[in-house]
């Protein structure tokens, strides 16, 4: 005898996750039970990561329909297996869910299965709970690599690539803090971000020694790779690419982009066939300082003088 | 070149990170990647699950101590791999902390270390974040079992069987929300449950057919176990392992218990032996009617006549 997938007692918390199985429908076929099962490809290392997003920290409410909410949460933690090159096996939902909003919760779940479903993954199980105050979703990702990417492979000489242009969720929030509507370009950038999970693991087969999503800003990304590697990584301001109306300094700044930052050994010039293959730009924004090993710093240049940029959100800071 | 464990660029968020780590010393050797790399056993499946705990939903502040509410959580979650007979691999917690909770959370965590110590498991990674209104912690578990227990096993005819002894958190409630303390071993049971994992594998091997932690109350775990093997099972409520002043109808509605609910064929009876060599009571609670397949329900029988009882704690309700 096998398990019904929904076979739950009665109860307005099953009937939530009832709801959520029927809008996932394939992709979350093997809900209740008290744990997922699956398989890691044989020969493969397992990929794990956990990623809250909170109301009023992450995102407000104003800000962002349920179903973006849903989609930025996941693709959000999604993105960290892309830092490890990882193939997807599945996610978890976790959602605190207070009164005010049992309407839309629904729609949060769709925009997970959105997420879910554009990285070819599916959903594995969840929990569901009422809460208080704020929406949370902790969204955790599994996944599979042979050889998974860390911070903590750079080279001294290796040189500092990422992908896509930076700068549209700072300036999205900006104009959100300002009660106006962001230029749709940096709302999209804000509320759909793209976990590069296929262009992470053409650049791991093709020798990337780090990775880094950036999720807290460039600069302050690529300090937990100098942190993690021990070495010193210079960045030309200048070179970081941004979205039209914002400034390189600002991009550089820019968090919860979900673009990569990955460091390649020197001779590794791929960025032609990357863009070509798959569709997004990789450009070369700095290099590891061929100083050798230290306790690890980011040095931000613009015209050759290092300049203090701020680096990044601190979600204690506020 | 090998990353610096917790080699992480500055920032409160980092701090308290760094804090945990300390406190969890040789637990946590890996934190501070995008995700954690590990190995799941050949042979074996792998087996996850995640458990929100939420103030005001699940504790309140006043009841428990920051490292009971941390060790509660963990050990909540690490329940739910003993369901699947699973020996665990390791947890990750996502916190999210509102600025009254900020010189606690340290303790949380000691608390959740302590939890993943007597479980005999490290923790692979989190998330920290602030967060608006409540406390929550969201753990994940990953464990691996070569055949995993799911609650879909039930065949006609079976005994039901739970370990230990239940209604101290049941009891432990009412006494809180009455603003009194609860006597010591009811607020014990709250606070600190046992994850029934060491129990669950040794069941498994002897032949367990399906299983479920006791985490909504006993009669309403077993009508998820009754709906995903598509059985009736019926319940001799005066059967119901039961503290010291609790009521068998009060111990079978009982959450958030974390005993083990476990259905056995029907010549398996290992009470005697699973007491001696686990130190835990096990008690035939109820059988799995012979009737055949059904949509799947609970009988709870007083004296062999049917009576209606509470089932459960819904998050949802209140």
């Amino acid at each position: 005898p096998r398990a019904h997938p929904l076979a739950l007692g009665p109860g307005r918390e099953f009937d939530a996750i009832r709801d959520f199985a029927a809008r996932w429908g394939s992709l979350a076929s093997a809900l209740g039970d008290d744990c997922a099962v699956l398989d890691v490809p044989a020969g493969a290392r397992l990929c794990v990561s956990t990623d809250a997003s909170v109301e009023d920290v992450h995102f407000r409410r104003g800000w962002l329909t349920p179903r973006e909410i849903g989609y930025r949460a996941a693709a959000a933690a999604l993105s960290d297996l892309a830092a490890a090159a990882a193939e997807p096996l599945g996610l978890l939902l976790a959602l605190s869910a207070p009164h005010a909003w049992r309407a839309d919760i629904g729609e949060v779940a769709e925009g997970v299965g959105e997420a879910a479903r554009a990285a070819g993954t599916r959903i594995l199980g969840g929990d569901t709970t009422g809460g208080a105050g704020a929406l949370s979703l902790t969204v955790t990702v599994l996944g599979a690599a042979r050889r998974p990417l860390s911070r903590g492979g750079a080279e001294p000489g290796d040189r500092v690539w990422v992908t896509g242009a930076l700068g549209g969720p700072l300036a999205a929030l900006r104009a959100f803090e300002r009660g106006e509507a962001p230029a749709a370009a940096d709302r999209e950038r804000f509320a759909r971000p793209v976990p590069r999970l296929r262009e992470a693991r053409w650049l791991a087969e093709r020798g990337a020694r780090a990775a880094i999503d950036v999720s807290d800003g460039l600069l302050a990304d690529l300090g937990h790779v100098a942190a993690a590697s021990e070495v010193t990584i210079e960045v030309d301001v200048a070179r970081v690419p941004c979205l039209a109306g914002v400034s390189n300094a600002d991009a550089a700044g820019s968090g919860e982009e979900y673009e990569l930052a990955v460091v390649l050994p020197p001779a590794l010039d791929v960025a032609e066939a990357f863009a070509r293959e798959l569709g997004t730009p990789l450009t070369e924004v700095g290099r590891v300082a061929s100083s050798g090993r230290g306790p690890g710093r980011v040095i931000a240049l613009a015209s050759g003088t290092r300049v203090d940029l701020p680096v990044g959100y601190d979600h204690f800071s506020s």
